[in-house]
């Protein structure tokens, strides 16, 4: 069904009115009266509803039903910034899989740029719409791989590390994951060294010589997603 | 490491001229007298090797180390036809991921068009190329699903159809696989209903509304390898 982000979630059975972005999107998907859809607020809300009426400015739309979700068992990425396209396509991938935080990674290999966050943001809820998930990630400000902070995390997963088949000796996930996706060439020597030091940490390497980043990232969640 | 794609593979320590399309590729990135790079076949070969020298139409070329590579576990795949974008990263990913063989599937919600077979065995070339993988998957062509041959499959894993997480049932896979992957949209119920009929049948659910056709790819890629 057709998703639309709305970030205050409508109560049961209210009639509201839909205006700035969200009327455009509605009108310009040229949406017809009594068509329903979904209004989704990227935490987790999703409310059913029809529209009553497109007007000059404005949607009268008429909410059905509107709940909450539990969240399933998710994880957080840091992701060694790449190229813009492939960041794009990281962060669509990101949404669809349902993806919690959002940490771009600068590293010895990754590309150096100012990460339109606003941009990135608008991609985001793009492809949440598109995908009618449910969570829209938070995403923070690119991050230097030193800096990162592993404090709340049971375990930390770096993606691209160790030698075989490692998914086998990943074990049942409980509490929060992180996990690391490098960029194009991967992690530095060093950097790999520090990271399979901090507490918790899982190297992981699939059968693959070179996966492009977000290759890695959805097979990681595949993985991931096994083990819960 | 750079690497060509090379169909024949070069003896160890033989020395070899490129020409045709693998010499302009050596031109085109500016390959230097003595720089070392790598020769794929595509079938498991690998060569390592040295340039000579470049001349007008040929390139000499000292081949150091010639070896085959055991296969690792791999799938074959069933993609439906996408978009033209979104399947030619189908392509790529398939690829980096390894698979064996890629059958276009014609189904109720796939797009119809001549896929180009010609134009996508160079975009695989180009994949391998980028991600020094050993292998070039099979591409055949469309295939409408109700013509698919499921005889010597052991498994067919079937993607997005099932509730939940039913990555934690797909038992240890042994034998060869068919992994079904859906256009947009999905598989039809009735599509699904046959589907699900197959000896071997298991269907997989992963914990997020809707993947994109490539997104499910990788991640099934994921769930496939965590189980080997």
């Amino acid at each position: 069904m057709r998703a639309f982000y709305y970030n205050d979630l409508p109560e049961h059975g209210s009639e509201i009115l839909l205006e700035g972005e969200t009327f455009q999107h509605l009108k310009v998907v040229r949406l017809r009266p009594n068509e329903e859809f979904l209004l989704l607020n990227g935490k987790g809300g999703c409310a059913r509803a029809h529209l009553l009426s497109l007007e000059k400015k404005q949607a009268r739309v008429q909410c059905q039903k509107s709940e909450y979700v539990a969240r399933p068992e998710s994880f957080d990425v840091a992701i060694g910034l790449v190229k813009k396209d492939a960041f794009d396509l990281c962060l669509k991938m990101a949404v669809e899989l349902g993806i919690k935080k959002i940490i771009p990674l600068e590293s010895e290999f990754s590309q150096r740029y100012d990460l339109n966050l606003e941009r990135a943001d608008r991609l985001m809820i793009q492809a949440l719409e598109q995908s009618n998930s449910l969570w829209l990630p938070e995403l923070v400000a690119p991050t230097p791989i030193d800096k990162l902070d592993f404090t709340n995390y049971h375990h930390v997963i770096v993606m691209g590390v160790g030698q075989g088949l490692v998914p086998t000796q990943l074990p049942l996930l409980s509490g929060s994951s992180l996990a690391l996706v490098g960029p194009e060439g991967g992690f530095g020597a060093t950097e790999e060294q520090a990271l399979m030091k901090v507490a918790g940490a899982i190297g992981l390497h699939l059968p693959c010589p070179i996966l492009r980043t977000p290759t890695a990232l959805a097979a990681l969640a595949g993985v991931i997603f096994t083990k819960q």
